[in-house]
C-alpha cells in the first residue's frame, strides 16, 4: 500500500536542498523499503531572491512562511531554516494544527523544547529532532527510546565538528589555534564568523538536549555553562599528550550527588578513552549507565548529507505513526530535577603557570591552592633561562574553590602569567 | 496518565530474571520517564524444577507456555527463552492474537523472521528485537528507522563477545587459542560447549539480521557463510600485527556488484580502523553509506543487564504504540534481492605456508596462485633452520579461485603445511 505524504519544507539551504534532491533521487528506494512516498508541496524561504545551490520547481518556493504550514496539502512540516525566529512560532503553529514536525534546530529545541514538546503531546503528533545533535549519528532515538529504561549516569559528547577539527590539527600538525582556525575556514569546517562554534555555544545547545533526554529533566540552554577553545595553545596540547591526555571540547552531562549537571568546556581526556581517538570533524557521544556500562556512537556530526539522512529517518518514522491514525504518546516525559550550578561542580584542573624560576615560588603556589581548599595531585616544572612553565594538576575540587585558588595565584609576584586552565576528565561519580 | 501493561514472559534465565528485577526495582523511574508501568502477569518456563538465580512470586511461574500467551491479562509478550522451538510457535501465536512481541532470539529471527514479521504486520502490532544483535548497543532501531532513508553499502560487525575476548587475549597476552578459550570459560565469557560462538554460527545469525535490515532484502541464516576462529594461532596474530593488522571475527554484510553478501569469518583489519580497537568481550558495528560516510556503534554485546535494557526499551516503545490503539505499519519492508554465493565473493587472502627452505619453492607457489588466476600482492619469508614460514598476501580474487590456488599449493612437495588462511578486510566496493 503506497501512501503519499505531503511535505512542507521550511528552509532551503544546504540541508533543505540536499533533502529535496534525496526525496527525488531516492524516491524508489525509499518507497520500496518503507512503503511511503514523500511529495514536497511547499518550500518556505525568508528571501526569494537569495541565490541557492539547488534549483526548485517554479511555484514551490514562497516567502509566505505561514502558508507552508497552513497549506492543506501539507501533512508534515520539516524545519531546517535554523534560528529562533520565526522557526519557533512556525513549528508551534504546525503542531497546534495537528501536523507532525521534524526539526534539525538544536538552538530552538534547547531554548523552547518543553513548549514545543507539550504542543506536540497535546495534538498527539510526533515532534522529532534526530538531526539536532550529532548530524548523521543516530543518538536522539537511542537515548530517548532504546535507553528509556536505563538510569543514565553520564553522557560525554564531542558534538562540535569545527572545534574537534581545530584541536585535531593543533595536536597532529603542531599548529597554533589561529592557524588551525584559518585552515578550518579554508576547508569549510568553520564559518567566516566562527564564534558560535569556538565559544562552545553550539555544543552547549546540544549538551542541553542530550542532558534533557538522558535524565528526563529539562535542561535549558542557559543552564549549560560553556567555555570555548580560543585559549587552548599547542603548548598545552603538547604537555597534555606527554601526560597521556588528549584535549577535546566536551559536553559533559552527568548525575552528581546533588542533582544533574550539563556543561561544555575543553577537557583533558585519557588517551585510551574512546573519545580521545575521535579525529577531525567527526562527532561522538559516549554514554555511561549502570547496566549498559558504556556505549559509543561515532560518525559525521554535520554536513548536508548526513543531516538530511537523519531528517529523512524522522520523516519516515513520523509518517508511519501518523498514518496509523492514532494519537501518539510522547517518547519521553520530563520531571523536575535539581540542576547543580557549575560553581559547585568538582573537577580536576590542569593549570599551566609561567613563573620566575626563583626559590620559594612553588611554596607560594602550593599555599595558594591549599588556602582555597584545593589539593595538588602533581607538579611538573620545565625550566627556561629565567622563566619556567610550572604545571599543576589538582585533585577534584569545586569550581568555586579552584577559581579562588586561581585568583590568589595571580597575586603572587613570581607568577608572570597563567598560561591556561584545562579541566581533566575523571571517572564519573 | 498512568497505563499499566500486563507482561507475559517466556523464559526465566539470566535475561528474564534481570528484566523482572529491573521492572520491580526501577518501576518508579520507568514510570516517571515514560508514563508506563509494567506488571509481569505470567512467566513461562520449560522446567519448573530448575534452580534459578532469581526468585519469582509463587504462582507466577508456569510450564504451560501457551497459557502465558493466551492469558487475557497479558498485553505484551516478551520472549527470552531462546532456541527455535517452542519459542517460534509461541511468538506466532501471540502475534496472531494481536499481542505485541519483544524477542531477544537472534537464532529464531534469522531463521523465521519473514514469517513472524508478516504475522505482526497482519495484526498491526509491533514485533521488536533490539536485543537480538549487539546486546545493549542500540543498532536494530538505528538501522531500520533512523537510517531507513540511507542506501547502506556495508555493515561490519564484531557481534560475538566470546570470540573477540579470545582473540584479544591471544593478541595481548600472546596465548594460544586453547589457553585463551579456557580463560574465557573460567571468566564466564564462553560456554562449557563453546561451539556456537567459536564456530561463527552465533555471529552468522546476527549478520543475517543486520544484512536484512540494512539492505531491505531478507537474508536467512543459511545464506550466511561462516567460518570460526578455531584455526587462528598466536603466530598469525603476531604476523598480522607486524603487518599493521588486527585479527577479528567479523560479520561482513555488503553490496557487491552482483547483489548482496553476508558472511562471517576471521579477518585482518587495519590497525587504524575503528573496529581494530574493540577489545575483550565488547561488540561494535560499523556502518558505511553514501551520505553517512561511516558510523560506529560500540558497547557491551551480551550479558543479562545490557540485554534486559534493550528488551525494556522495546517494551516501552511497543507499549507506547499499542496504547495509541492503532494498527502500526511495519518499520521496514523487504523486497527480493540477489544474494551472491560466497564462492563468488572477492577477498584478499593472507596465507601462511610452512615450507622446506629450498631453492625454487617460491616459484612453485607463485605458479599455484597464478594458475588459479590469483595475483600476489606481497610475499614475506621468515626462515628457520630447514623450515620457513612463507606468507603470501594476495590481491582480491573470488573465493572460488583462492580455494583452487590453495588446493594446488597442497600438492607442492616443499609445502609441508598450510599454517592458516585469513581474509584481509579491504575497502568496500
Amino acid at each position: 500500500m503506497e501512501r503519499s505524504i505531503g511535505i512542507g519544507l521550511l528552509g532551503a539551504g544546504t540541508v533543505g536542498g540536499t533533502l529535496v534532491s534525496r526525496l527525488i533521487g531516492d524516491a524508489d528506494a525509499i518507497s520500496s523499503k518503507t512503503g511511503l512516498t514523500f511529495d514536497v508541496r511547499r518550500v518556505g524561504v525568508q528571501n526569494l531572491e537569495k541565490k541557492r545551490p539547488f534549483s526548485f520547481t517554479p511555484g514551490l518556493l514562497t516567502d509566505q512562511l505561514e502558508e507552508v504550514v497552513d497549506d492543506p496539502s501539507v501533512d508534515l512540516v520539516v524545519e531546517v531554516m535554523g534560528g529562533l525566529d520565526p522557526a519557533g512560532d512556525l513549528i508551534l503553529r504546525a503542531l497546534e494544527a495537528g501536523k507532525p514536525v521534524i526539526s534539525a534546530n538544536k538552538e530552538l529545541i534547547a531554548e523552547r523544547g518543553p513548549e514545543l514538546i507539550a504542543a506536540a503531546e497535546k495534538s498527539g503528533v510526533p515532534f522529532l529532532f534526530e538531526a539536532a545533535v550529532g548530524g548523521g549519528i543516530p543518538i536522539i532515538r537511542p537515548l530517548s527510546e532504546t535507553l528509556a529504561g536505563e538510569k543514565i549516569d553520564r553522557v560525554l559528547g564531542i558534538v562540535n565538528g569545527t572545534t574537534n577539527f581545530i584541536l585535531t590539527q593543533m595536536s597532529e600538525q603542531g599548529t597554533d589555534y589561529d592557524a588551525a582556525l584559518e585552515e578550518a575556514q579554508v576547508l569549510g569546517y568553520a564559518e567566516p564568523d566562527p564564534t558560535a562554534d569556538v565559544s562552545g555555544a553550539d555544543a552547549a545547545a546540544k549538551a542541553a538536549i542530550l542532558a534533557s533526554l538522558a535524565f528526563g529533566t529539562w535542561v535549558g540552554i542557559s543552564d549549560v555553562y560553556h567555555e570555548g577553545i580560543e585559549a587552548i595553545t599547542a603548548v598545552d596540547i603538547g604537555f597534555a599528550e606527554d601526560f597521556g591526555y588528549a584535549v577535546k571540547l566536551i559536553g559533559v552531562c552527568e548525575r552528581v550527588e546533588a542533582g544533574i549537571s550539563a556543561r561544555v568546556h575543553p577537557a583533558m581526556i585519557p588517551l585510551d578513552h574512546p573519545l580521545a581517538g575521535i579525529r577531525g570533524a567527526m562527532n561522538a557521544i559516549f554514554i555511561e549507565g549502570p547496566t549498559i556500562e558504556s556505549l559509543l556512537f561515532a560518525g559525521p556530526g554535520a554536513g548536508g548529507d548526513p543531516t538530511a539522512t537523519a531528517v529523512l529517518g524522522d520523516m519516515i518514522d513520523a509518517a508511519r505513526e501518523t498514518l496509523a491514525g492514532a494519537q501518539v504518546a510522547p517518547r519521553i516525559r520530563f520531571s523536575p530535577g535539581e540542576l547543580v550550578a557549575f560553581e559547585d561542580i568538582s573537577t580536576e584542573w590542569y593549570v599551566r603557570l609561567i613563573v620566575d624560576d626563583k626559590p620559594g615560588v612553588l611554596a607560594k603556589i602550593a599555599s595558594g591552592f591549599g588556602d582555597a581548599g584545593v589539593s595538588i595531585r602533581s607538579v611538573w616544572q620545565e625550566g627556561g633561562e629565567t622563566k619556567a612553565d610550572l604545571i599543576v594538576v589538582t585533585y577534584p575540587a569545586p569550581e568555586r574553590a579552584q577559581r579562588e585558588a586561581l585568583r590568589s595565584l595571580r597575586t603572587i609576584d613570581e607568577v608572570t602569567d597563567i598560561g591556561s586552565v584545562i579541566r581533566v576528565l575523571g571517572p564519573g561519580q
